[in-house]
């Protein structure tokens, strides 16, 4: 082919493909958190990554249609979907005769926002989800589940977090408390931005709302209550008595008796009035998930509970609540961070390489060794046996065997560790248990 | 909400989504599969799913444009992919000056097609793909590879195959022989039907394309030629001299002879120059599996070897083989067929069913077992006894443990097994004792 007419192989800015040696980890990562979702009794769910536009969009309040990859295909208007709930939402709605509540599913996928590419924004990005949804009624167990499920997760990982935990009931009662209820998403929206805006901003803005020099007090004094529940509660409690704040101070004492029956690591979570979480869907219970230590760092997931999934879909109420790890955000993160494991260099166990004629005898070994779960690799390609060498030490496979007409014969190998050197004269078998 | 603003919850006409039983069973299979692609030495690559129009519709000759889900964001004309070959070749022509060769990347994941959808045709399907990619050559081991790694995939499922394997330069060969290659792709597209429309029609239709009767007999007799190797072999050499179409058999024999080296079952694989795959891009070996008895049923996958991957993007010469499950229709096949495994109602193994104001302690017990590695959960929903009971029994779950004030104060539980009815009192750690 003409060079003239080459096509550059790019791939879309914004779209996220990581190197093999890194994808290893990556796909590890996401195996031990599937393993921990199915332990804690979660089934898996993959919902198409098309949907109708008026499923996606039935909630969007216009500001998701920009965002959203959509298009049209004969006379159906369809999306990529943006998130994994209302997907879930689509599946419980049309699945409720069936299903056994409390629902427990978990989905572990790629979602898409058409937003302008930026330095750990993708386009194309993984999210884990595991949701609880319950018919009619939710015990607050559940809440208690999805935090544990975030320390389950990341102890895994070996990336240990602390969880922090409020009530958006805290502030919608202060809120009532303060006749401000007309102006309550303005003002929830401005409170959440307290750790990025500062507080002289955070009162200038609320002034600006018309809100009165008292409540602007109490708003902050409430986002800045953190602890342990006990010393939250005591907080708390000289703020209001508003029945609903009240209200969400037992629900939160509730979950905090339920994660101690969990026998959760006290030094996993914490209560934070301050953690709000922008979505509107959240009706009680929310959290986020902070890795241990690094708090200057994004949360990691968040999650929270919601009064009614699928309201746009069904009759039939369906309260739940759900966390999420935002996968591709945190790889990113830990990578930018170097707080990565280093990545192998090679999945290759051992490195088998034929002399002259023998070949197929290497491939024979290489069969043995692979149906015995080692990684071995012959080196059939056409190179000299130098170059090979230095191919093995290049790619970094521990263990090789050079194999020609004297180990053919006697049937004795000489099993050489490149890390340290030594070489060990050994049978197949022999071979194998110090591969294993 | 006001039920006649109900959306109705509908996904996508020839979307794919199982239910989360058989998801739990079609997601086993993804596991196995990974499983061996990795102890044969693949690594994994997660390519997005959208990608530049330029890049996705290179090789296209317009018939893929028509089926291919497509769409515009600002000035960018994008696709989603609709297999997993072009995004490989666009990953190996961007990398190719720091990969290893041979390149080994295997690939499970979706992609996109919007025909019309019908029976057993999805637009939206896993792919697995394994492929070995060469720099300027690629030794014929790298086609027995991709051939063994059929019957390890599928022993690792529990569904044997047949993997029929011929080399297309036989038929190549033929045509030259015959003075036909002008019409060499017509013919082939021909013979490829041969299944499909009979030897009859095949016939009028060679004839209608000015094909002279003795090499219409030629073409049929080759297509024909099913067996061992020595049995092709033996009957190929009669047919035919041509210098391609010899070279075709020594390059089966040299697939053949490393199949034998790598121990595969020679129940496994025969060679059947009927095999043809319609791919353009395949230009050696081809092969395709199907199961162990029932050739009836499609075949669940077909690869081949290709003389330069990524020609459009690269002035480097890349040659390959690849092999490719087509894991959506594979399990659709199966379950229509009755052929797959009876699924578990429930994924639970063990249910707590809280008496009184014991709900702390189940909880407690739950997470015990959980950390032990069994699937416990705990009926926290506020039902009646007997309604838990009856959920129980109705999800199919193993064992249940009744807690209440006794078993509290004993720290002994009535472990029930829900199959056979036996009841034993047990401390916890005989408990998990018996439930692993």
């Amino acid at each position: 082919m003409n060079e003239s007419k080459l096509i550059s192989p790019r791939k879309l800015a914004g779209f996220w493909e990581l190197p093999p040696e890194k994808e290893i980890l990556f796909e590890q990562m996401q195996e031990k958190i599937k393993k921990v979702f199915e332990t804690n009794c979660f089934v898996p769910l993959d919902t198409p990554v098309l949907e109708l536009s008026e499923i996606l969009l039935a909630k969007s309040s216009g500001e998701m249609d920009k965002e959203v990859f959509a298009f049209t295909k004969g006379s159906t208007s369809m999306c990529m979907r943006y998130d994994l709930t209302v997907p879930l939402a689509r599946f419980v709605a049309s699945n409720a005769n069936t299903l056994e509540f409390p629902f427990k599913r978990y989905q572990i996928g790629k979602n898409y926002r058409g937003e302008k590419p930026q330095r750990g924004r993708f386009r194309e990005f993984y999210q884990c989800d595991a949701d609880i949804i319950g018919n009619e009624a939710l015990s607050l167990v559940a809440d208690a589940e999805c935090v544990k499920l975030y320390l389950d997760c990341f102890n895994a990982l070996g990336y240990p977090v602390v969880v922090e935990i409020s009530n958006r009931n805290l502030l919608f009662g202060l809120i009532e408390d303060c006749n401000n209820s007309d102006k309550a998403e303005e003002i929830i929206t401005l409170l959440d931005k307290f750790d990025k805006i500062g507080e002289e901003n955070l009162v200038k803005s609320l002034a600006e709302l018309e809100i009165n020099e008292k409540c602007i007090k109490k708003y902050i004094s409430a986002i800045k209550v953190k602890g342990s529940f006990e010393q939250v509660k005591e907080s708390l409690t000289k703020i209001s008595n508003n029945p609903l704040f009240c209200q969400a101070i037992s629900q939160l004492e509730e979950v905090n008796s339920y994660l101690n029956a969990f026998n959760c690591d006290k030094e996993g979570y914490i209560f934070n009035v301050g953690i709000i979480r922008g979505h509107n869907y959240y009706t009680g219970t929310v959290f986020e998930a902070y890795l241990k230590g690094r708090r200057d760092l994004p949360a990691f997931g968040g999650g929270g509970r919601y009064e009614n999934l699928a309201g746009y879909f069904t009759d039939k109420k369906l309260p739940g609540v759900g966390m999420s790890i935002g996968l591709t955000r945190m790889f990113d993160l830990l990578d930018q961070n170097g707080l990565l494991p280093e990545v192998k260099k090679s999945n290759i166990d051992l490195f088998i390489i034929p002399l002259g004629e023998y070949l197929k005898d290497c491939i024979s070994l290489c069969a043995y060794f692979r149906e015995n779960g080692i990684k071995a690799e012959v080196a059939y390609d056409n190179k000299s046996f130098k170059s090979k060498m230095k191919e093995a030490d290049r790619r970094g496979i521990p263990y090789i065997l050079v194999v020609g007409e004297n180990e053919v014969n006697s049937g004795t190998f000489a099993l050489k560790n490149m890390t340290s050197g030594e070489q060990q004269l050994l049978s197949k078998e022999e071979c194998l248990k110090v591969l294993k």
